[in-house]
């Protein structure tokens, strides 16, 4: 225990040795991976976990497998000790915080590819980022071992492409997907939004906007997805967005598509002053 | 249980079950992944898990994914009843033989890479071999989640390649390695060999003369390579072998050398009459 009254776990072999005790009393385990810099996003992925689950375990880890060259690893936001009493509050049971020079071995050689669906949309951009991403959660699910994990749809694709991993690997886990949660004027919840000033805070706001009104157009009739981006890129790059891509796929397999349909999905990269933000929706 | 008297499970949810069930026993469970044909070689390593763990599981399964475009997958000995006959005089504990079609998702899209080992040695000529290796057995110890792992030296890069693997990965399982099991002569055993004529059989014994003979080169006092390598080609073309490669190595990451010292490694794949065999020495 700690100042913080959760128990906090930093190294591999003690979390293996918890997860082998609760597994001896037949404990549903609900995992939580983070970054930390905690926003109601992820509590509300906590809260899910702690309905569903009968141990919680969260961790806290800004994975540098992630982050390609000349992106924000250095400058990522950190506030372990807000993080810890926001998981305090909700009763969460154990977080993992590994001690960051012992995640990865200098000399680390392995790495996971989830083929096709690592190359498209983000990954068009970031170079190497679901590499990473697929690797550290695999990582995370060998030390873990968790028989839940909850993951937010505001990362679309990394929840596919960590789906798609754990049924090939025959990882006996499940991943439970939760709603992207937003501010009260729409924008998804992410870390990143702590960088932005208030006026392009507020200019933020045009990709949800955008991303909704892509939605109206397909109920009035409009489904071509060309005429909908089109009407998109107005709305965002009249607020100053600079835009990565917008892109309608197919909710499975992340296949893009010419004509929406219900359940078919959007989502959009845009750099504000040089943050880039993610979002995405169902149609 | 069949007529060979040897409990065998063919899916992976009754694997898992299986698994479940012995692991609230406290029972240490000992893994020997093969793709059947079995010989002594195989047969060594169920008799070391046999000594060192409680429960031995062997699996059977010829992986389409290791083999390169051109290889021999399709006449790849098989032999079940055999092999069930000889597991079962070891007192094997349970066959795992995943159905052929159910192991890969007809759509399966995911790869591990231990990159550099991967593309060293045997993986220069067989492109996508290592990555076929890692997943399988990657795929196999998340379901049959075992304590240790028995591998021969044999394939002494696969060995190395597994153990990056594992620790990179925070796998909880342990390899054991097993010394190459020879025939009488000195060839290494090999399913691979019941494709040699009763000739070339003979002649294929100068894969392990030129490793003695690189040896005992060392043990005079001749560590350079490049002559070391020289007379290994002569002894083995002269008896009508084509050689892939002849590489001496550092034993922990094979890493090329150009002299030879105490515990580096020589490592050769020849083919003969379109058999491609491979063997290794400690030096």
């Amino acid at each position: 225990m700690n100042k913080h009254g959760v128990p906090i776990i930093d190294n591999k072999a003690e979390m293996r040795e918890l997860i082998s005790h609760i597994r001896k009393n037949n404990n549903i385990i609900g995992f939580v991976p983070t970054m930390g810099y905690l926003h109601k996003g992820h509590l509300s992925l906590v809260q899910k976990a702690k309905e569903i689950s009968d141990i919680v375990i969260v961790s806290i880890y800004v994975n540098p497998a992630q982050f390609s060259q000349g992106e924000d690893l250095s400058r990522y936001p950190r506030n372990i000790d807000h993080d810890l009493t926001l998981l305090k509050n909700l009763h969460t049971d154990y977080v993992f915080i590994p001690q960051e020079d012992k995640m990865y071995d200098p000399d680390h050689k392995t790495w996971v590819h989830v083929t096709e669906l690592e190359d498209k949309l983000c990954g068009k951009s970031r170079k190497d980022h679901f590499r990473g991403v697929a690797t550290i959660v695999l990582k995370l699910l060998n030390i873990v071992s968790t028989d839940l994990m909850f993951m937010g749809e505001k990362d679309y694709q990394q929840v596919v492409i960590l789906e798609k991993m754990i049924s090939d690997l025959d990882l006996p886990v499940k991943i439970i997907r939760c709603p992207t949660i937003r501010e009260e004027d729409g924008l998804a919840m992410s870390s990143r939004n702590s960088y932005l000033s208030p006026e392009i805070r507020i200019n933020a706001t045009s990709l949800y906007q955008s991303l909704n009104h892509a939605k109206d157009m397909f109920h009035k009739g409009i489904p071509e997805v060309k005429e909908v981006i089109r009407e998109m890129r107005i709305i965002i790059e009249s607020k100053g967005g600079k835009i990565d891509y917008i892109e309608a796929f197919d909710s499975k397999i992340l296949q893009q598509i010419d004509h929406l349909s219900k359940g078919s999905r959007i989502a959009l990269a845009v750099f504000f002053d040089g943050i880039r933000l993610i979002d995405n929706i169902e149609i």
